[in-house]
């Protein structure tokens, strides 16, 4: 009985959360301009409303009442998430969730024109406002008051903690640092040339998407600045963005956030908490899966070039082998996600180090911006010349997102532990891809990852779906044989 | 301090209810199929929260202790609002009302496929549940069981009485009939032949939303299945349909969604009760007057036949004139939403008397389509030989819309009232129009009904916009005027 009505309430609050979904997706993709200010009212409600759903007392009356004995796995994974909801809702004062969501609101806004006048100084106080804040909340969530950073990691990353994910993370910088060392003297593949409307864009990017097990009648592709999934179980949606100078940015685009979809689309319900996806880490994993163990793989070439050609008949690119190549250039840059998957990695691990300082004190928001480009000359050889590539490039820090950007490296190494696994398992998957048939490599992906939700932990989840406990290793060798292939090393 | 919670649990309502519009036209313009089974959980949920917002105990005890002598009347509006939501949302037990929430859903369901099918026996038990749980409805909301219909009406049409309703309306059955009669054996004027490119028609659609005033800033224009539109003030949105074979449809339909779009983008505030529309009958005044007295006139084919010769270069009219007659062609036909101006009402007329004696249970629901079918014969001369093109027609009874019929004819009422005043007061309209100049006529709106909002019951509105009682009278002039001249009676 008070498992029925937890699980009830749990239902509501997911349908609530649904429809915030929708409406932030609408905000982004159909909103007309003027509806700004009427949309923020309703995310407040909504927000306050969602809020009040999980810090409902009854929650743990009904906790306490259940046997945990006489129910299944996947609702004692219910209740653990509903106690999880439950302490991050009430753990953190009303009035501080409030005075950061405001801060969250105009952090953002002056980010956007701080970016805009390169002008770090600008962004500064904004941050450091929101630095205490998040400080203040990391102490209301953090039972150990000695790890900061912690409590606000466990907020995408449930149970990861900075002493285990420093190895892991750490152990990709030195490998990736000699790749990038290696490839930096070859000579570069072509790139692409000339221009390419936007409505084959789409067209191919429709196409793609099909062909990678998107499920249309579950899901919808639109056009958004900044391409994101949102949604889950029969509405899965997608946006992407077109440079008609630049087909590949519409295209992997697409490919990544069709990855974040298919898992969405896997839920085994829409509104249970054990069945929605089990950490920010394993939910990158899957759209950096598709994205670049897939669709930039040479076997995939030869089915994507093709596509490339009848959409584009001026492309200046002859082959399957020279569009694998190009699609796989490496090039130390400025911006995160223009980076290649040598370089990519590099860059989160300069955020991963600098936003742990910064919540644990060792770095004073006024030596940010110097304090990046001394690193970036050193990690990257390249000085920062104007801080819009530099610190203010990235949005997560303006809304008080610290802890966020581990997951996306966490992400990568997860899904070369997968796709190692994979061809282990299915070692005619290449031979499939090279034809553009995805089905087997879904499927497999739909039962050992997608279907199992928040199951397991998840490590656990990537252990027991590669029989192996998750390590970088796999995303080095990845990495190495790849670009060693492709450069020559 | 009690008034300022009151406005601020208002605003609330308010904007969880815009939440609901948006996902219900997310719903009919966007939602992928498969996402029919989360939405409708969905929206169960909001409207349940919505409900709570209406019934809320602490309405009462605000509006009790708020000296009405102190406040504005924009104020006094609101609280009388507040009250009238909140008596409506607790008369109603909420069992009964989540009964018919879910019989009007299942009702729907089961009218469609009976329309299917042309088999009226299909839905004849739940339409005759649907009617049995709206007389329950009736006798919770009504104070005086008298007169059930009057409670069903008053939600649409508040303060109207069958008694008042009923003198206005069946003015218009003779002289509309006789009208009629006269136009039967003259010559038809030519019609619209030839396929018509949907891209076109959209272009063309777009382009009449903008000359008649639609701010695309504060709203936008997508495809559904039936035209409908939604929300208010900042985010006003419609949609259309289009039919290659007919351009009066989307032509029309959009006329008719802007004038209701304008009226929500001329709200003085997005979410206060006092600034929003009326009644549905001033609603439907602002739309038919959009469509028929401009967008269907003489002078404004001036400016809308080259628009039409320009997108459709194949167009078989030649002139504005030869336009004008036949965008206004008089046809008796079995179907109200396809009916022109002389036979519209004669429709409305009709549901309105057969559901007043199905609430008051003078005609029983196993007897409505020979009852149907012997008055269509008798008021429009024609045999309906398949119920799809009879009772089973239009959506309304089969959601439990009793009451709302007769606010079709009120709009056009107050829309030919409204038209007179203008007038008189703006003798160079005409000549605006012909230019497809619209602003003038919509500040008069805008200043005469918009910016009213609810400050005035639905007659007095009318009164203080034209200075005159609303009658029949303006529009059984107007239809007389304009059709003698175009078919010479």
């Amino acid at each position: 009985m008070s498992l029925s009505l937890l699980l009830e309430h749990l239902k509501k609050t997911a349908a609530l959360e649904q429809v915030a979904g929708i409406i932030s997706w609408d905000q982004e993709t159909m909103m007309p301009q003027k509806g700004a200010v009427q949309r923020a009212e309703q995310t407040g409600v909504l927000a306050g409303i969602i809020h009040q759903q999980n810090s409902d007392p009854r929650i743990p009356e009904w906790i306490a009442t259940i046997d945990e004995k006489e129910i299944s796995n996947f609702d004692k994974v219910n209740i653990k998430q509903a106690k999880r909801d439950y302490d991050n809702a009430t753990k953190v004062p009303e009035k501080l969730a409030q005075t950061i969501a405001k801060a969250s609101t105009e952090g953002q806004m002056i980010w956007a024109k701080a970016r805009e006048a390169s002008d770090f100084k600008m962004f500064s106080p904004a941050l450091e406002k929101l630095l205490h804040l998040k400080r203040e909340e990391a102490q209301c969530l953090s039972d150990n008051h000695d790890n900061l950073y912690d409590a606000l990691l466990d907020q995408f990353e449930p149970g990861a903690k900075t002493d285990t994910l420093l190895p892991l993370l750490e152990g990709l910088r030195e490998p990736l640092v000699a790749l990038r060392e290696k490839i930096a003297g070859k000579p570069k593949p072509k790139i692409f040339e000339g221009s390419f409307p936007a409505d084959q864009q789409l067209a191919l990017t429709q196409k793609l998407a099909k062909q990678l097990g998107y499920d249309f009648d579950a899901g919808r592709i639109d056009i958004s600045t900044h391409p994101f999934s949102s949604g889950g179980g029969g509405d899965s949606r997608i946006t992407t963005r077109v440079d008609e100078n630049d087909p590949l940015n519409c295209l992997y685009s697409t490919a990544h956030e069709v990855g974040h979809a298919l898992y969405a689309q896997g839920a085994p319900d829409p509104f249970l908490p054990a069945a929605q996806y089990c950490s920010m880490g394993v939910h990158e994993s899957q759209s950096r899966f598709w994205e670049n163990q897939i669709s930039r793989s040479r076997p995939f070439a030869q089915w994507l070039y093709p596509e490339m050609k009848s959409h584009f008949p001026e492309l200046n690119i002859s082959s399957p082998e020279e569009f694998y190549r190009a699609v796989n250039k490496v090039e130390t840059g400025f911006i995160r996600t223009e980076a290649d998957e040598v370089h990519y990695n590099l860059h989160v691990l300069l955020r991963f180090e600098l936003e742990r300082e910064l919540v644990s004190g060792n770095l004073e928001v006024k030596d940010l911006e110097a304090e990046w480009n001394n690193r970036f000359k050193q990690y990257f050889g390249l000085d920062v010349k104007d801080v819009k590539l530099g610190v203010l490039q990235d949005v997560h820090w303006s809304v008080g997102l610290f802890g966020y950007f581990p997951t996306y490296s966490l992400g990568n190494i997860y899904s070369a532990c997968l796709d190692k696994a994979m061809r282990i398992d299915m070692p005619n998957r290449n031979q499939d891809i090279a034809k553009g048939e995805a089905a087997n490599t879904l499927n497999w992906l739909r039962e050992k990852i997608h279907h199992k939700g928040k199951l397991l932990p998840a490590e656990d989840l990537i252990q027991s779906a590669t029989n192996q406990a998750p390590s970088a290793q796999p995303l080095i060798e990845y990495l190495e044989d790849k670009y060693s292939d492709l450069y020559n090393l």
